[in-house]
């Protein structure tokens, strides 16, 4: 079965948004044995639209497209499916109703807008939104059938699982492959030095390829697997996972592609341990990725993001004597701002970070992208200093704090008795 | 003169890398007054790659082609050229030299897979690479003048700035057209209500083209314009952005498209203020904002993001009876918080968030979603309950992060001595 993937809107076409939603259908897609064959993007324009849907109608047997169902006129699916399509648009009772519901249960007023996007080209299967207004719809057209969905990433990607891949799953009868995926994260290698380590994987165990996804600060290692047997495929990446796992060390800290921020969480927790963070350069990066995760109520406490030397004093209690003596960036501060959030948020553990993100601020003796780091524990304080520079303050910021929390992991691995 | 986009690569094709290359060259294309008609992206497999260049050489006048250009064996996009084009691939020998001192300056070996890398299509425009080992090429096909680049994002944006966009200037030779667009960001209004409030903008201005989208939890109302005449089209746009902003009133924030952070910071800046923050339920991501911004360490004191009840009492002094009466997430915590904060981080302004970001944690009287923000001025302290819903803990984190600088910056925008 061949697929294809078009994204449609203005904002894609002209670059002024990067079009993630193709690389997560086509990952879904994969991953239930369709094999992707090209994607497209173009703008919101009639004249464009209707031509590409009629190419990819006669082309492929399956295709996803995203975009183009809201309220304004510049969404026009809809409207270039039923073209494509050759039949009328007629408005759909249930999506109309869904929609009118949507916007009494948040007290908004509906407007005939929004009951626009209820005008779904005749005999098509409507897709209904439960998070969103705009409705998608399937279609056959030549050999294709075709699923519209909202371009809202959300939207899409819910709708995508709930209704979209089933559907494609019973189209396939019996024929289906597993696509399978294993994905490890690891923290602190350049991505050539990870792919020299790792790539034996493929000589080890031919049937799975490999591949390397820099999600920045971290690298990806992946492990993919196109089988008929299921069970059989996931021992096989387990033992392939274990044997990347052996190469990369500590560098690896989830085989199961989570955050660093949740890794941390989970072996707090499994300590009953809890947590405090003093964030200078990072300003609150790292209390927010903490927070992402459901349940850091449980352990974390309290992140003092002191941006202001003064605040470091009044807040965490770091000596002015040691601001004046070795200034904001050194590992004395970050030592006494880990010491001090653990006193101030009452917890078992604190990380500190200050450093200089950039672009200006930097000296020769301290340029930017230097950081010095601090993790305090019951028994001690640990700290580092490190340079890296990524050119972009953002990067920095987070190259910083995920810096901080692999420190604070690696503390948290070793077993609980051998802490000094 | 139009122009088409192809990415190529397996990696790109199967969704484990999302393609940010095609934005950036789209970006830069329509900065040069060329029109993006289409992006593609096909795999590695010359079956694939040969028919979708073919296609593109009898629609385009002018195509970016990324990918394909590395040394290993489904590196395949000379070889495709060269099929689509009818010639030969022949060595080049400058490519050849490049390729040997780039390994020698770096006192690496080099191997016979980096000299294919030199077979280039015979007749083509040689694009030398000054950051890598892969040279691209550019190539004419029927009526399409072809840019080949390397997938590598440094290396291909510097090659398409260097020797690409040149080489397009100079073919449009005076029948130059340029693409305007202006951005105008708001908030606190659903994305139909936007349009309905704007579309007039259009027959007001029927040259403009009218372009909303949702990067939430902000809606961007864009204005496009093509001209040949720039000053005179920036003054249109101009008048249309007054126009919009007239309809949007202070939902819109920024006529610049800057961030609602960095817009709060100009406004501080602007009256010589600084900034506590107090953050329960957005974990750090205000001060991650706010910090986002150059500069921001003239303006941002503090963060004491105060997740534990205990910190609330500790480090804002938020009362224990009023934790006991009203809860963490109330008007009145909310309210110390934000007094609290403004005392500890010695600022002119605080701004507070509590509430409940989910999945967990709600209750029939405050249920998911609901935040109490305060702001806190040299004057007063002013603070509202809201309710959203999305979902999503992010999603929640992020509205509730909005409505708080929200809160401050219409706060901020009254004329100073007007403040009670």
């Amino acid at each position: 079965m061949i697929a294809e993937i078009l994204a449609t809107g203005d904002e894609i076409r002209t670059g002024a948004l990067v079009d993630s939603n193709s690389a997560h259908i086509a990952e879904a897609l994969e991953r239930c044995g369709v094999a992707v064959k090209r994607h497209q993007c173009v703008g919101d324009d009639l004249a464009d639209l209707v031509p590409v849907i009629e190419e990819i109608s006669r082309r492929a047997d399956v295709a996803v497209v995203t975009g183009g169902l809201g309220p304004t006129v510049d969404d026009r699916s809809a409207e270039a499916a039923a073209q494509a399509g050759n039949v009328p648009l007629t408005p759909d009772t249930r999506a109309l109703e869904d929609i009118r519901r949507f916007f009494e249960e948040r007290g908004r007023p509906n407007s005939p807008s929004n009951q626009k996007q209820a005008m779904l080209p005749q005999g098509s299967d409507v897709l209904y939104n439960p998070v969103g207004t705009a409705p998608g719809f399937g279609i056959k057209i030549h050999r294709c059938t075709f699923f519209f969905l909202p371009g809202v990433p959300f939207e899409m990607k819910r709708m995508l699982a709930d209704q979209v891949l089933p559907r494609i799953e019973k189209m396939q009868r019996g024929k289906r492959r597993y696509h399978l995926l294993r994905t490890l994260s690891s923290f602190g290698l350049p991505e050539s030095m990870v792919g020299e380590k790792v790539d034996g994987v493929t000589r080890e165990f031919p049937q799975i390829t490999l591949g390397l996804r820099a999600k920045f600060p971290e690298i990806q290692v992946k492990l993919y697997l196109s089988t008929s047997d299921e069970p059989a495929g996931q021992a096989l990446l387990s033992e392939a996972a274990r044997w990347v796992a052996d190469r990369l060390g500590d560098h690896i800290f989830s085989c199961e592609g989570r955050p660093m921020a949740e890794e941390v969480g989970r072996l707090l927790t499994a300590r009953k341990a809890t947590l405090a963070v003093a964030e200078s350069c990072t300003g609150g990066l790292i209390g927010h990725w903490l927070t992402n995760s459901p349940g850091s109520s449980h352990y974390f406490n309290l992140s003092a993001v002191t941006y202001h030397n003064q605040a470091k004093n009044d807040v965490l209690g770091v000596q002015e004597q040691t601001l004046i003596d070795h200034g904001a960036v050194s590992e004395e501060t970050a030592r006494q701002m880990a010491q001090g959030a653990r006193r101030a948020g009452r917890s078992t553990y604190a990380v500190a970070t200050t450093g200089i993100a950039g672009p200006d601020g930097g000296t020769e003796e301290k340029p930017v992208g230097t950081v010095c780091i601090a993790v305090a524990t019951p028994q001690q304080t640990l700290s580092h200093r490190l340079r890296f520079n990524f050119g972009k303050r953002l990067m920095n910021k987070r190259m910083f704090a995920m810096a901080a929390l692999n420190m604070l992991r690696l503390e948290l691995q070793k077993p609980e008795d051998t802490i000094s």
